[in-house]
């Protein structure tokens, strides 16, 4: 019998949009009949949110009964006791900060424990997260920690799939970090998901260069020559079909018209620029190199437009889509229903 | 009498795909019928041009006629003298360096002598430059020298227009580059331009950040602070309506929905990534802050496909088009005319 995968949703930030997004999301039946949901969040807070901007939450079940999940189940858990007052407030908090760890600590846990198939996060604040004591900058250095991973961040959407060398760092450091080893790793890593999450067998990577024109021949640059060029050599003699290093405005057009199936790119706006701009409500964030499935919308909390409930789902639900497709292509759905069925 | 305006074309680097690109633009009666054209070029690489890939050259007559010129007029000026053999070869030479310079040179000198409203540029190459003894990178600095001004570059394409305040330099002298003075004075011109060139009275601009998330309150890098900030609260100071440090992954898509006329973007790829992956074949570079119009295709010479005959005109055609826009609304065409007869 055919059972959908369960996912493990965690609201986020409470003072954010998270918890709006998710009500929005989880609101489209449809959606919500292709998965089970574990919701990891506040009680208090979701009813918050549902109340304030008019949203449907009686969906949302706070048991979650013995037995076999069925499609459109949708449960919340409630890890995060949170006064009512800090849904959607539009600040970064400590108590908003350390409950969103706690939600992302428990999902993790209920993931490598087989009762979900996957993870999808809603968005955290990096200052609330400082207010709170947690030195993570954001979910893909935490979830690195908890799952004792290197963790690769890629961005899908507007066609392209582009994997990140370094994240949220600034531009003057770049020239240290473009190393070798990290390069290498990145496109070892994208190759090697790109054949178990994303079934593309011999994925054919592009490279960007670090500088313009990827810096044509040394003229504006040599991390090209010192870092780039010989981690794709070391690469391809691992039998990785990747080019470069290619300039940075050619490459996502050529992606586009299908010269390959992943980008590398050395840096945040690198990759970002040509996501958002092509798709600004629909990127989605994968979390590569972790034991397990991990995506998440691709925008912050947006502290801005949280308390005026006009938040757009789009992201969130393509991320969850997006999380269903790999976890079914890597086998999860069954594998994890065997194991809830073992564990009870 | 309604009278068409001149247009001045360069031919470009001889080797690469720039009088083929000229020569299947001006093949469109269409676009012919709208302007006088004066191809400063080689007349025996034209001709090699035209037979190698069976274009036609019928149009483009050798022999300026004394008298006012009509709409569709279309005029070799031969100012580089140079062997058939390096038409379209594919390879950068200090021959064709050399040859591509003067026919600027000239070019510029018939602008500025009133026998033509607007220039447009087929483009060239650094290394074919540097082995013709010239040090300019491109034709951005040398038209700024030839006109003593302080030119600033933008690309204009797939709904944006995004002016830069650093073009060809590595990713490692961008904090040393980016300053309050280059910042502000790239806002200047921008917003000059806007009136003048683009016919919008009080252009919104906004300015990218240097770093991810415009730096985040100074977690990843201190440029935004240090010079970014402070030449836009001058700006301000002068009036013009800029708001930023803004992300450079969110202000294209915001520029896209309609809230801005120009984005200033701090860096080459900033701005490229942004307006090659929506507009590959149309892009246009436009050179703001010159007494003189100037517009190019935004590509190279492509030498890899130089000697295939399949250039892609439609970059050039775009640029012709936004040269005489830009003339038109400067008022160029109707002055020049005049001054045009006064030298007769």
């Amino acid at each position: 019998m055919h059972r959908p995968p369960t996912i493990a949703l965690t609201m986020g930030d409470p003072c954010g949009i998270g918890p709006e997004v998710i009500l929005r999301a989880l609101g489209h039946a449809r959606l919500r009949r292709r998965a089970c949901f574990l919701v990891f969040g506040s009680r208090a807070v979701m009813r918050a949110v549902a109340r304030r901007f008019g949203l449907d939450d009686s969906f949302l079940r706070e048991t979650v009964p013995p037995g076999i999940l069925q499609g459109g189940d949708t449960f919340l858990v409630d890890v995060a006791p949170l006064p009512a007052r800090l849904a959607a407030s539009g600040k970064p908090t400590a108590a908003g900060g350390r409950a969103a760890v706690n939600c992302i600590r428990e999902a993790v846990e209920a993931v490598r424990l087989g009762a979900a198939a996957a993870l999808v996060t809603a968005p955290i604040n990096k200052t609330a997260l400082t207010l709170a004591g947690e030195r993570w900058p954001g979910h893909t250095e935490l979830l690195g920690h908890l799952c004792s991973a290197q963790p690769v961040m890629m961005l899908v959407g507007g066609g392209l799939r582009v994997a990140l060398v370094t994240t949220h760092c600034a531009v003057r450091d770049l020239p240290r970090l473009i190393t070798k080893t990290r390069v290498l790793s990145t496109i070892s890593i994208v190759a090697g998901e790109l054949r178990q999450s994303f079934g593309i067998a011999a994925g054919r990577i592009a490279v960007c260069g670090l500088n313009p024109h990827a810096g044509e021949a040394g003229r504006f640059g040599h991390e090209e020559e010192r870092a780039i060029t010989p981690a794709i050599d070391a690469a391809r003699r691992q039998g990785i079909a990747c080019i470069g290093p290619l300039p940075a405005d050619v490459v996502f057009y050529h992606m586009l018209q299908g010269r390959y199936d992943a980008v590398v790119a050395m840096y945040h706006d690198q990759a970002n620029i040509a996501v958002k701009t092509l798709d600004f409500t629909r990127g989605v964030n994968v979390t590569l190199g972790l034991p397990l499935v991990r995506t998440s919308p691709d925008h912050g909390t947006a502290y801005d437009i949280a308390p005026l409930g006009r938040a757009d789902e789009r992201s969130l639900m393509a991320a969850i889509e997006l999380a269903l497709a790999i976890a079914a292509r890597r086998g999860l759905c069954q594998a994890r229903l065997h194991t809830q069925r073992r564990a009870r």
